[in-house]
Order: structure tokens, then sequence, then C-alpha cells
């Protein structure tokens, strides 16, 4: 199935208008620089102060990943504009009481924005930056490669706040950790430091600057040089369908437990509690 | 549909008595001891010899997790109470030219026993203070964290008795070790030393002492004293919940094919002749 | 269901014929010896000049695994007869601009002879004396042990050429490698050296000499010598059943599908590049 989708793919390329190669779009929220010498797209995280990832992130995150695989670049680097915090995770204010549609375009976002990422046709890498807590850990979980920098935490610390986190932040852990690993992280709420997270291979290569971290995912997106890219994302998409086929069958259904879960009077005063923990410790 | 079920977990919450913290449930084949300090629940096993699981020790232990779990323990430690054998397993005497009443009643309480501990609420984790053969290693392995004593022997060595354990009890194996290792161990009914067993990370740590166990299980179940305890259990459920699809889909089915195994011609010859080579065996 | 066939297997036993222990099946494309001592079947690859997999060789290969196994061998090891490649792969002239019955054939005996190989009742290891490129790598992966001699290369390099792997062929290397490097390599046609290989487990020894490499294989077989045949065989059945599924499920599906990749303008193309390439390189 996934095979005979080369000659749509092979015509999908023709049609495709020829973007500029050095296009930059920048945004009040993410930046798309192109390296004309590699061909390598550079996605930079850019909402002060943390990256917290809110509606209007997700979908400017969304819509570039997209149009950098339509401009058939080489490869895409995910990084952060922030030198101290590749992405805090999620806007809690978005779930938090929240408006009901808004919920319901944030989270169907969320889910679209981890399959295109997750299952682009372009080699994909993370120069971890800073700190990239929870959708921060998820994000650089769904690219190829991870590059970080020392000193900083990534993980998925969701029961920490009890949220329960849906199947498909649960694979983004188990496509690349052990089995043993990903439960216990998971359950613990854990937060690698860079070097622990080096340990169980979360992270690929720790990288001493984020030029340097840049530097070695373009390595990596450089280690397909040989490879034919039509076979290359074929490979890739067919190797990922398990993991995606949940969401893939069922959108509406994920997207309603999800929606069910965050309004449950458990998790709204578990998150209630949390963020005034945040506050109190903010002020301190 | 897992997480959905927060709200139950929650009316059910309410409804339960509150059991006293320091109950201590004393019978032949298992203890309960609850610590008052910590609120962890210590269950032994406590069949001597060698605590071989009969029927009525699956039944016990069947009971005892099902109350610490409704106690609101905060975890659960797995030991034994005889210093040399953790546990050796199922007491072949169930499976030997059965009674066949008894022998539905003893697998269909297996079956009931696993899921139970496998998808326990609480943390659990096993001080392995002894020989931990067959369906012994199988209970500490659906723990979530092992603790085993030095100069002992785990694993499943069914192969060597002629017997094809059943896809539950693989998972067991699958949950814990790398494929490549689970299936090598299982063909060859591999038992590990103890440092073999930390090797391929089928236990976490070693102690010393039993005591030293007890303290590192206990240590392990603090890990998770910041996390919220209601989305924790259902993380844990979520993240198991391909691993017992198929029992808990289809028991009766699985049952029927353990029983009809049981009872072929061909084990119940290779189980003859094990009893045979183990009775001249302790002759000596 | 799969520990029902016990009855079967056993019924099926009996009715074998009891063929000579010592039998030598000579042809041109494989060899089969016997050692009388040890029970052990070798099998080896004899196309000159590079075990490059055609028609023939296939099909002389799933037939000798069939008789092996029926012979009641103790286990089977597969090498080469020539002490540079183990297997160059698949003949490409098999795939490059195909007669459409010959290239069904073809891959609905590659298609069999791997199903037969991984689900082989009889223990199964792989001496490595030489390259095992592509399928040469995937037959040794559907072995249970390999042993490799240093200085070689092996791996599924079809990104390199233009193909996408079909699922079984994923299957080959997610039974032996973790699920990270095992995409990684598959998307980089990654070729691994002797001692990368045993780096990450994808072979479990390296020897110096073929003859060394014989004896581990024969050890590793060895160290069933104390499980029951059959239990071994339904075990191993049991466990591999979800990595065969698609491909019992769904054989002309999966060959379909196969078939219609191959008789791609891009695939056709990318192999009429990739075999010029290949006689340039040989003409200097």
């Amino acid at each position: 199935m996934l095979r005979s989708q080369t000659k749509l793919m092979d015509m999908g390329r023709r049609q495709l208008p020829r973007l500029h190669r050095s296009m930059t779009k920048a945004s009040n929220l993410t930046v798309v620089e192109m390296d004309d010498k590699t061909g390598i797209a550079m996605l930079t995280l850019n909402r002060p102060p943390v990256n917290s990832c809110n509606l209007e992130l997700l979908q400017e995150l969304h819509e570039s990943i997209k149009q950098i695989e339509c401009n058939k670049s080489r490869g895409l680097i995910l990084t952060s504009s922030n030198d101290k915090v590749f992405s805090s995770g999620l806007d809690l204010n978005e779930l938090y009481k929240p408006n009901q549609e808004r919920l319901l375009a944030f989270w169907s976002t969320l889910q679209d924005l981890w399959l295109t990422l997750y299952q682009s046709s372009v080699p994909t890498a993370a120069a971890i930056n800073g700190h990239a807590l929870a959708v921060g850990c998820v994000l650089a979980a769904a690219c190829e490669y991870r590059v970080m920098l020392p000193g900083f935490s990534i993980g998925i610390h969701a029961t920490k706040f009890g949220y329960v986190v849906p199947p498909f932040i649960m694979m983004s852990y188990l496509s690349v950790l052990p089995r043993r690993i990903a439960e216990r992280a998971l359950l613990q709420g854990k937060l690698f430091t860079t070097e622990e997270a080096l340990e169980v291979n979360l992270i690929d290569e720790v990288a001493d600057s984020k030029s340097e971290a840049l530097c070695k995912c373009a390595e990596f997106i450089g280690s397909f040089e040989k490879t034919q890219p039509e076979a290359r994302a074929l490979t890739k998409r067919q190797f990922r369908a398990p993991d995606v086929q949940l969401l893939i069958n069922d959108p509406e259904g994920q997207l309603r437990e999800s929606l069910e879960y965050i309004n449950t009077p458990l998790f709204q005063q578990g998150l209630e509690e949390y963020l005034a923990k945040l506050k109190s410790k903010n002020r301190k």
C-alpha cells in the first residue's frame, strides 16, 4: 500500500512549484532559514519566553514543516532561539479551564503536527539547545536524530501534573527508548539530564555549542547523501506506519478521548495545584 | 478509553471503606504486612518448602494483591519467607495427571493473578531473595522493579520440561528483556545467575541481604512520590494495555488452549520423565 | 492455536520416512552436508561468483531447508563456499526489466524461503564467512545465531539502489536490532563492518576462521541439548508468530505490492543507474 504511493509522489514532484531555495519565512513564532549550500532547512522555535506551545505556535510549526517538505529541502533541523529552553512543552493555559472550541483546535493541531513531523519525508534532526520538556521532548523524539547541549533536562513529566499521555506520545518514547526504560520514565515523569539522556540513547550526541549541534545535525542529514530520496521517504513511512496507525485510523476518537480527559475535574484540579506551585516557586 | 476511566476510579476511591493501615493478613500461604511509616505493603510468599505455586497459593496471592490495591497502599513489595527460594514455579503436581476441574480453576487463577499484578495501580517491586524459577520469574517480571540477592537463579526453563509457555508468559520476558535475548532465553530454557540477570536487565539491582533488597524496593517506590497516583496508574494501564489484550479479549480461549496443551500425551510424558529425574536427583 | 499443533507434529513425526542421517545433497547451487556425530546439517550457498540469489538458488535453498527439517537434523548451519562473499543479495538481473512470470515465481519463492527459515523447527545459525549484503543479511538475520569473520560487511542497503524493502524484511532487522538502530540502518542503507555488527548485536560472535565459526554455531545449537525439541519448536513458532502474520495472512497481497513496486519506472530507473555505476566501478 505504502510502496505503491511512489507513482503519486513522483507526479507530485513534477507539479510542485519550485520555491525559492533561499526563502526565509519569518514570523513571530517560528523562523525558517534555508542553507543554500547544504539545502537543509533550519526551523527555529521562537515564542518567548520559553517556547511554550500555544495554538498559534503549533499551527506555525505545522505549516512550516509542510512547507519545508514541499520545498524539496534536503533535511530539517529543529532548534530554538532561546539559549536556555528548547521548549517548555504545551502552554498550560490552553489546558486550564479551556475554551472548548479553542481546545479542540489546539489538540487536533498537536495531533496533526506530530503526524507530519514523525512521518516527514525529509531527514529530520533536533539541535536541543536548552530544556526540552513534555511536548518539547516529544517533538525532538519525533525527529530521526538528536544532539543536545550539556546542562539541560529532557523528558515527559506528565504524571507530575496529573496528565495521562495519549498513545501517540507514548510512541514517541517507544520509538527511541527500550520498553523497560520508556515505561519507567513515563511513570516517574522523569526528566533526564543531558548525560542521562545520552546514556539511554534518548539523544544521540552531545555538543558543546549550538553551532556544533547544528553541524552534527547537518552531518547526520548528510549520511543519507547516497540514498534515493523517494525510497528513503517511503521506507521511513512504512517503518513508522504501525506507530501512527491509531491516530490515522481514528483521529477523532483519539481527539475526543484527550479532550474528555483534559476536562475531568481530576485533571483540572491537579493542574490548578501544579500551576499554583509553579507560581509560588517563581515568586521566590 | 483507558483515560476516561478516571471518573470511575475517582468514584471508586470515595466509596471504598478505609481499611486499617496496619492490617496484617496472615494465612498459611501468604503474609501481608503494612509499613505504617512508608505506606508500603510487603507481600510474602510462604508455602514451604519452596513456594511452589499450587491452586491455593495462587488464590491467596490474587486476593492479597487486590486487597493491597483497595487498601490505598503506596506500593507493593513481593518477597519470600524462604531465604533460598523465592519461588520454584508452578506446583507440577497440579499439571501432572490433573483433575480437570481443579486444573481449570488453577490455570484460570494463574491468568487472573498475572493480569492483576501486571496491571496493578500501585507501584510494584520484587525483592528476590532466592531462586525465582518459571512462574517465580514471571511474577517478579510482572512487577515494575526487581532487586535480587547474589548466588541465585532466575528464568523461565519451560522448554526443559516440554512446556510451551502461553503468550502472556512470553510477554513477561518481552516487557523487560530485548527481543533477541528474550527469544533465546525462552528457547534455551535459560536460568540466569544473579550477575547475568543484572547484565541483561532482567533484574535492576543486586542487594547483599534481604533487608537491603527491601530498602532498594522501597526507594524505587519512593521515586513516584511526586507523581499523581491516578495519572500514574492510568499511564501504567495504558502502557501495558497491548500486552494484556489477548488475555482480556479472550480469557476462555487462552485458558482452553493451555488446558489442551497440558493434557497432550506429549506434555504429560515429558513431565513424567522430568519428575522422575528430579526425584532421582533428590535421592542422591 | 499454535500449541494445539503439537498433536499434529507428533503424528507427522511418526509418518515421516526416516531419511539417511548421512545424506549428502549436492547440486549446482547449494550443498547439504550432515555431520553424523553432531546431527547438524550444514547448508552451503554455492552459486559463483558471489552467491547472488536468482530464482534457482532461492528454490534450492527452500527445498534444502525443508529437507533438513524433515530429516530430523539437530540443527542447521548456513554458510558459503566462497571465502569472500556469504551472499551479495538478490540477483539484480531478476529485478531489472523482468519477465513478469519469472518475477512472480522469484518473489514468491523469496517469501516462502524466508518464512520457512524464520520459522524453522530446528535451531538455526549462520556462519558468515564473507560479505552478507541485502538478502544475504536477511537470511543470516532469520537464523537464531550469527557468527561472522572479521573484515567483512553486513547490512540491508536497499535505499541506495532505490528499493523500499517489504515489511518482512524490516522484521528481519527488528527481530535482532533495537528499533532505533534498525530504522536508522534501513534508512541509511548502512553496511556494518564485522566490528560494528557485533557492537549492535546484529551478529553474536566473531570468529577468526570459517572452521571456528562453524564450531561456534555448533556450540550454539548444542545449547538446546537439554530442551525438548517439540516444545522448543512450538515456542519459537509462537514467539515469531506476530512477525510473520502479515505474510501468512495475505501472501498474495504482499507479493502483488512487491511486484508493483519493482515495476515502477522510478525503481527501474534507479536500478539502471545503480547497475551502470557497478559496471563502471568493476571496469576500473
